[in-house]
């Protein structure tokens, strides 16, 4: 049932990490990679098992679409090609076994094994040299469960980004969003909010400015403009609701104007994402988690896309959660994974172009 | 061209306070009451200056529609009943004077004043004893503009808010806003992003959901269902980010609960919004103005309507400033004055049927 191996030499190489099998990872990825046209535009390789895999193509009465190969054997190097691979990781099988026993899903340490080994061995795959053949160009990664990488060891890990970031040895990162018609990056996240002020540090606003331009870059946007939130109600109000405006976000901003980025700012948070969805900005950088992601889930529940910023690989990922409450009910919405697909498609071509244009 | 006397006993009065006259409120109020439809749902007396309502009037090709009469005269009880008046206060007249020459608007003393009269006097004809003839049921405010306050020596508030919760000596007061389809009310307002946190108590979250459940009573809801949003991103993860979500919000819902209200949290900001969208809940209480007014102003940016709740008097204003950079063009869009407007009628009408039940 996969694709013959055509003219494929072209395409980007999309790694896929499935998450916790348990999770609606398996689903996601089976329901939007069985759109024909997505496949055609590059080639996948999917870090996962093919139980669960098998049994969401059944029950969306999709045919498989998949080359199935056991991650461990040696003829994995057969697979290499095929538009869509399936590295089964026979060994971990077992992770998947409470699905069957009509358990309710939810975090264990045999999923929280197998989900790491899979980003493991993306991760691994995306570091192989320019020209072998199994390099991925971009990341994509289903949800994981914190709580299961804790059970498993993993716990110093909050998750994909901050493994990726390690592994990958990137001194700067940041989360950015894209929806379908607002793009935000955030320049902290996953803090309480009452340590968000001292957390903040003009170097800490400025990052996401900077890799934020460079990400617009990869997305095709040949001149970003960006915007920049204020911390404070509106904006502070020339200080009287705070100074962070003018003591970092503005020192931020202006050592990205010097550096040549056409970004402006502080602007009051309650009004700047209309602006932006009123095409005066491509980028938006929000100083916190629920400043950036409100307007983000408000404008996108089910399409908006997370991408690591940062990387020297491509890396994307849907904007939800395992959703153990609806696994293996065959009702999770993929369109947030098909849209983190298509991104990572269109942010490697848009990647690979630059570098072309910079070596000619 | 003021309509005639008419049955017009049982209709709300209500209090149109013009503010700065030399920002966009003027031209506001002509245009939102332009409309008969609007009118003939009750009575309304403006405080503020006749010759910028004229001009309002002249741009907008709008006949007058108003009675008009000095404010100081021995004549003002003759116009009672009228559907529009005007009280204008001529010994204030100097206040409009710059928008003659020419001059680009700004904060200025005499503008200060003026609106700072003009919501004082609307004050004190709300504070009037039932069936006084004069006395309003509710007070509608165009936007002041808080430099002008300084300036005329009113600094001390920090605008209609809280000069209003000051002279009704209400002991308790939050900010309501009510879009098309959402309404959100805030625990904490104009302060520092950092202090948030230290300023939050059970009693500041406990105000807004209890003030908030009796103003979705005055909204018509009968059995209003609410949802209270975390402070920290994820509302803390278990406390992984944050505690305040288990010290603080969690009690003041539990105390809420406790005395029969329907209220549920505290949730995900980032996600409870969309709920509340897809008709979950009726009001959502956010921790601090962002939170809150993000997802408003996104969603309805020229409709949403600012509710005073908790004061004995319905107090609406637009959801918009004095707006001095387009003031007397005439391009302003009176769409959230409009909605004031009619907010201010329909909560004075549903107070008043709730007052009748409780009699009978």
């Amino acid at each position: 049932m996969s694709e013959p191996l055509g003219h494929s030499a072209d395409l980007p190489t999309i790694g896929v990490s499935m998450g916790d099998p348990l999770g609606v990872g398996p689903e996601v990825i089976v329901k939007a990679l069985a759109d024909p046209a997505l496949r055609a535009r590059g080639r996948f390789v999917i870090y996962g098992l093919g139980a669960p895999l098998h049994a969401a193509a059944e029950k969306a009465s999709t045919d498989p679409f998949w080359w199935r190969v056991e991650n461990d054997s040696p003829v994995v190097d057969a697979a290499i090609g095929r538009r869509v691979v399936v590295r089964d990781y026979e060994s971990l099988a077992d992770a998947w076994r409470p699905a069957l026993s009509g358990v309710a899903p939810g975090p264990t340490r045999a999923a929280g094994q197998a989900s790491f080994q899979f980003i493991e061995d993306a991760i691994a795959d995306a570091k192989r040299p320019e020209g072998d053949a199994r390099r991925l160009d971009a990341i994509v990664t289903a949800p994981i469960n914190k709580e299961a990488w804790a059970l498993a060891g993993r716990g110093k890990y909050a998750g994909h980004t901050e493994l990726l970031t390690t592994r990958f040895g990137a001194k700067r990162s940041a989360m950015l969003f894209v929806a379908p018609r607002l793009r935000v990056v955030l320049a902290t996240v996953h803090i309480p909010l009452s340590e968000i002020a001292q957390r903040l540090t003009i170097g800490r606003v400025h990052d996401p400015i900077d890799l934020g331009y460079e990400a617009c870059l990869d997305l095709g946007i040949a001149r970003p403009r960006i915007a920049v939130c204020g911390l404070n109600p509106h904006a502070g109000e020339n200080g009287l609701f705070g100074d962070e405006e003018s003591r970092l976000i503005t020192p931020a901003i202006q050592a990205a104007c010097e550096a040549g980025i056409d970004v402006r700012g502080p602007f009051p948070a309650d009004t700047i994402f209309n602006r932006a969805l009123n095409g005066e900005f491509d980028l938006v950088v929000a100083m916190y988690h629920d400043q950036g992601l409100i307007p983000v889930k408000l404008l996108a529940r089910d399409e908006a896309v997370n991408v690591t910023i940062g990387l020297p690989v491509v890396r994307t990922s849907p904007d939800h959660g395992t959703a153990f409450d609806i696994a293996g009910a065959g009702v999770a919405d993929a369109g947030s994974m098909r849209a983190a697909l298509a991104l990572a498609i269109d942010m490697t071509s848009a990647r690979n172009r630059r570098a072309e244009r910079v070596q000619s």
